[in-house]
């Protein structure tokens, strides 16, 4: 789900290796940038006044959502509720945190279900998450109704975005924070905002939430940090802001419908020669190979991946061409024939 | 306690903007170059068969070794024991992770009070942790004696040398894992190693320890992965390696005597016009300046930090020049007159 950043991003990058935006006294203007990413990023979003910061990704900001959810209820026996959909790293997040992780299962479209999610909150539940474009299968949570069911039982509400949040805008999917009150959001700018790596997003609604992640920073010239990891990528934060700032929104709407028309004609193409294919809703095709195919077409250079299931996963991301997929299918026609 | 990468691994770095690390069968060659990393990174630390990875930094590499011996205690009330001295990160793992932080105070050398360290342990203390470099006043704590305090209670020993690590090699202070059993360190390529940022550096003595740290990773091509967070800088991974054949250990032996001696100059000078001052042990000098003074020398644009006690701290890293501490004293010289 990485890609190749933009040109101006690498660019940006490049003045930034030695900058630490954890100690933003020293490092002024990573500091400046970071704010003007994360205003950027709140605009994406459908955020007015944002708060949060650019994380090392997806993982970091999951688990931050979690653990600011568990640092603001008063339960002592908290759990979190999650689609089996979810990204592995709110496992991590339970596991890190100390925290029970109730895991519920996805309807006929892979999306979380929302029976399933009503039965497992309860008083103790600290924060939903649902997924905005999930790992496997590109699919979009009923993020309003999961919202509501969080909050009728006191719990926060979580986006995951980490991959879907750059193309969800030219969507009519509901995902944002203008189109349900959610709390806190994943939102990565090294995925498919075409920023360096490391570049991932944190968005809060409130400020409460930043605070409640904050520990003191005794010898650094601000006085707290409310990050997981102390030292971060100022290459990150410099790149994701020269990043978005040369995308937003003509030039992340262009690479959208590009590989949109890409998985759709993939996934066409895969359906052509009886291959059982999970339809592309954001552009991800997952499709039944066997597994020596699989194999074969590593061993071919492709890097590719699979599904937990076993199927092969196709993320269409800015920087495949249709060229590179017509050679990846006459491979595949090569090697099944 | 940054500075400027080293130019071979700048233009190392380069190449690496969009790789992950995080995803190793699909970044081989990020793959490899890591565990040539954690291989040099164990002959600096004193580690044949070195475990680890390289992390975002030492707030990640002390969370994380928080968290291996939490999930290898069979404890359910959990402690660590860690001296005043400590960075503020260990207060964060234990806030994370949910586990009870003892802090011990240090003596007249600013070093771990071995009595109160041996008081502190109990049955429920999972890691003992000492600090070889320590970032206020750049003390080495006496890890022989904090290990066999922690070995002797059932605890496991960390070590944080972040910042020490790069330049006790090349003194006779007690710190790796040659001279004391101990079980894991965070060491720091992107601090005195002149590593890009972000490059820590996660070891450990046994498998065990990564083992106790990973999660199952579906729809990667690898079966589990034991960082904090899930995407990592590739810039990083591949900048340290270069920074470190590069300067390993003529180069890093060299930065370290020049820094010690400008340390000693600095110590030297600020004695000399009456300013209390903080003998260096490493190259850091920690100096009592009134308040009105410090915010003078920042706003003449000198990006200087202090210690909790409002000490001037000032970091010799690699990039500081005898020019640049003579025109600071210069400066200091005309605001204090």
């Amino acid at each position: 789900m990485c890609t190749v950043p933009h040109p101006a991003a690498r660019e940006e990058a490049l003045g930034f290796l030695s900058t630490n935006p954890g100690d933003p006294a020293t490092y002024e203007m990573v500091a400046e940038l970071e704010d003007e990413a994360v205003d950027l990023l709140g605009e994406i979003a459908g955020l007015d006044s944002p708060h949060g910061y650019l994380a090392s990704g997806g993982t970091e900001a999951n688990i931050q959502a979690v653990r600011a959810a568990r640092n603001m209820a008063s339960t002592t026996d908290p759990n979190i509720v999650a689609p089996e959909s979810a990204h592995f790293s709110v496992t991590k997040a339970a596991e890190v945190l100390g925290i029970e992780l109730r895991t519920i299962p996805v309807d006929d479209a892979f999306r979380a279900d929302l029976d399933a999610a009503a039965a497992a909150v309860d008083a103790d539940t600290v924060v939903v998450i649902g997924v905005a474009g999930t790992t496997e299968y590109g699919r979009i949570d009923p993020i309003g109704a999961l919202t509501q069911i969080a909050h009728e039982s006191g719990a926060r509400m979580h986006v995951d975005a980490s991959w879907g949040g750059f193309m969800l805008p030219f969507t009519d999917h509901e995902w944002s924070f203008t189109d349900a009150p959610i709390d806190s959001m994943a939102i990565d700018p090294h995925k498919f905002g075409q920023a360096p790596v490391p570049a991932g997003g944190f968005l809060a609604r409130e400020q409460e939430t930043l605070d409640a992640l904050a520990v003191d920073t005794p010898y650094l010239e601000t006085t707290s940090q409310a990050t997981l990891t102390g030292t971060r990528s100022g290459a990150g934060v410099a790149g994701a802001l020269a990043a978005m700032e040369a995308l937003w929104p003509d030039g992340y709407r262009t690479s959208y419908r590009e590989q949109m028309d890409n998985a759709t004609y993939l996934a066409a193409e895969f359906a052509a020669r009886g291959i059982e294919t999970v339809d592309p809703v954001l552009p991800l095709v997952a499709a039944s190979l066997a597994p020596s195919t699989f194999e074969s077409l590593r061993e071919q250079g492709w890097r590719i991946s699979r599904t937990a299931s076993g199927e092969l996963r196709i993320v269409c991301m800015p920087h495949v061409s249709r060229e590179s997929l017509n050679s990846f299918l006459a491979d595949l026609d090569r090697i099944r024939s």
